[in-house]
């Protein structure tokens, strides 16, 4: 039976504040990028989503981020070498130790926001954060851009990488995500997002939003936690695939 | 021979601030107490005193704190007991990480400042303290205040402890700490410390500022690295000590 | 026609994270509470809350808190009074920046949180918070809790005040509030707590929670912004306020 | 009698960090950057510099930064435009208040580090502070510095300027500063930069890198106040120009 990963993003409450619906989102993902403190998620609020997420069988992978609450690590920032590399090490472990006390382990890194989309063509900052994984742990995997330049940097570097395509997003014929703001970027009904998301695990390809087609080699597929839509989308997808027989599961051995 | 324990507060700069000697420091001490990033340290930052410290072979404990950056950890907080055990332990595994790319681990726990002394006496903070230590990793050690309730509540609940004394400060005949608010509650000729200290050392005996003989069971001495006269206290006391022939030297096994 | 006023804590969403109904609630209230970035809110939303409030002609008042975002400043903190004085200062001068760009200005302080419960009986902090606000601006008003020894300490030091009661609290006969640990601390009903506080607005009297009346001295009366409920309490007790022909408006003369 | 101002960033210490010699540079100084919290300085610290600047005579400047502390606002932010101009509207309320309380007035504003060296030519950026400022208290002053083409941005927006040149800084021909990361860039004799600095306030030229002659509209000097040889450099700078006759004066009406 065919498989494909389905993950989220997920532990982005804050103290007082709360975002996103995990409790349901773990019902329907196999992945969980759970918020290291540094763009969201608070220790205790982290730890009560790893015990669900533990609870559930969903995977756990550590969203490192720039240092950045008040933006939400979606501000770009110059950090320097030295701070990134050290940053993502202190971020994976206190996941780690939070992760180990609920009963689960982390087993990949999915950098969050302004970061991921960074070092997806920064061989600079990317270099940083393969660098620091490397150092954390070399038995973990980045979940990468499918298609991006940071793919073929991180397995040179002897990381293991899984690619992701995202549910919501448009493609230029190129496979790269078309940029949010152009029309048509993001793809808002359910029923379609399922359709391309079932064509891509079955065939490995995706219409662009010129109308062809385009290869993209994604073993995972991103849905957002935090939008109202997100749980429609995330739940049409999971049926879909189901129902076309190809199972979510992590790409993480059991 | 004989052989005790000395301990420094480290690693306690921040960004662009500086604080301490730690290079001096830790030619030194021990054990280093080495910040986890609530009350100071920043990761880059962290990380030079842990490679530092795994270069002069001194052992490293979690200097945990209430999340006060502002206040450096010294304003009691109520922190709810979910929040406090979760902040250890995300500290813990933070600092564990960073250790471990450094070179060497955390074989101890050493609550900072308010907490530490909230602790002493508090005991739903304390075995809110004693439990995320326990879940995070049994093997660590819990640093106490010597005579101290809280090193029976940790030694109950299973976990080993170390009490230690503070070089520079005055003990009451009951031998507890004389508050800060009295006069003589710290001592700062380095010669009279270091006598005081070599005393202990070899005795288990410490002058009380009333003059009478109290006993302290010191596995440690902690010397403070953030005063200007801190280096001076710490090497007075080091070569006080060695020249009694009393080695100085961690409580954990190599 | 009799009046009292409506206040409310609003601006308390946090860069990604949002709380409370702001909107919604401006079209109720007289007063808003506008927090100033220690407990929650970031400038750019904050001014966005002040431009509302412009707009509906609601007073603003600031609601300084003590520094701890994490723990939406509702932990008790030991800030000593060379602090907690700049800290208050500096909370009022940010908010009425904001608020002369917003085309409105800050007319009253009502601390936040765990400051508002220390400073009713604790005349240290309570003093630091009154001598802050006068040396700010002498011309503001403290919001305090109905029958608080607060309220004489301002007083005496000339500092006006005006007297607030909770709209969802159960009193004990004494005057002061249930704490929420007893049962029946909180009230649930809107209905009912529109009518306790329409009697409080036209007889000065609210029925206890052992069944006796007691006199409240309230000016204003505290409903709250963040709990689902909170949208229907407010406009029950407006509502029911306005069909009893009292008339809901600020204690700031226009 | 010919004068130029002075100016240091002061203030910059953070609760228990210290920074720079505030007391020393503020008997040296015209005008002081006063940190406003967002990349150092806490309120209580904030104010007591404020007071001593008061009693100096000194000037004080609104230095308003990203929101960066862990990195003190060196790193490039990319801060959306409402953040931004909230984000300074904010600082500025807060230090005017404290500055009220100190019995002096913040007289102008000298963004800090990454952001100011954005601003000198990014015009998106550079139109939300001068906004900013403008909303804020038309009134203020924005330095900036000499050359830039954030000068005629301002100027034409409305905004009256001050330009600055750096103390210790080489330039080019043209009349920009030499990159910190080019050979020469830095000139750390005391006697040097005097001299340059009494031929800059005399006759309007400064010798470039390449021994050309430049012309540099200057009506401050800019001298750090955070780095070992910073007094030195400061106090010869003082020296010099008063022993030419040359008065160090704030540009701002007494």
């Amino acid at each position: 039976m065919r498989s494909i990963d389905l993950n989220s993003d997920l532990g982005e409450s804050y103290g007082a504040w709360t975002m996103g619906e995990d409790e349901t989102m773990l019902g329907l993902v196999s992945s969980a990028n759970v918020a290291c403190g540094f763009h969201a998620g608070d220790p205790a609020g982290i730890l009560r989503t790893l015990r669900a997420a533990a609870a559930r069988g969903v995977a756990v992978g550590a969203h490192v981020s720039y240092p950045d609450r008040g933006g939400f690590g979606r501000r770009n920032m110059d950090v320097a070498s030295e701070d990134l590399r050290a940053d993502v090490i202190y971020q994976i472990g206190a996941l780690k130790s939070l992760a180990a006390v609920a009963g689960t382990r982390v087993t990949y890194v999915k950098p969050h926001g302004a970061l991921y989309n960074t070092i997806v063509a920064d061989p600079r900052q990317g270099r940083d954060v393969v660098e620091a994984i490397l150092a954390a742990d070399p038995s973990l995997v980045l979940m990468c851009l499918a298609n991006a330049p940071l793919v073929a940097l991180a397995e040179d570097a002897g990381l293991a990488t899984v690619s992701e395509a995202f549910a919501d997003r448009a493609y230029t014929p190129a496979g790269t995500l078309v940029s949010r703001r152009e029309a048509g970027a993001v793809i808002h009904d359910p029923t379609v997002v399922a359709a391309r998301m079932a064509r891509l695990a079955a065939t490995g390809e995706i219409e662009a939003i010129d109308g062809s087609t385009v290869r993209l080699q994604a073993d995972s597929i991103c849905v957002h936690g935090d939008s109202p839509g997100a749980v429609a989308i995330a739940r049409a997808v999971r049926e879909r695939l189901e129902a076309d027989g190809i199972a979510i599961r992590s790409f993480v051995a059991a």
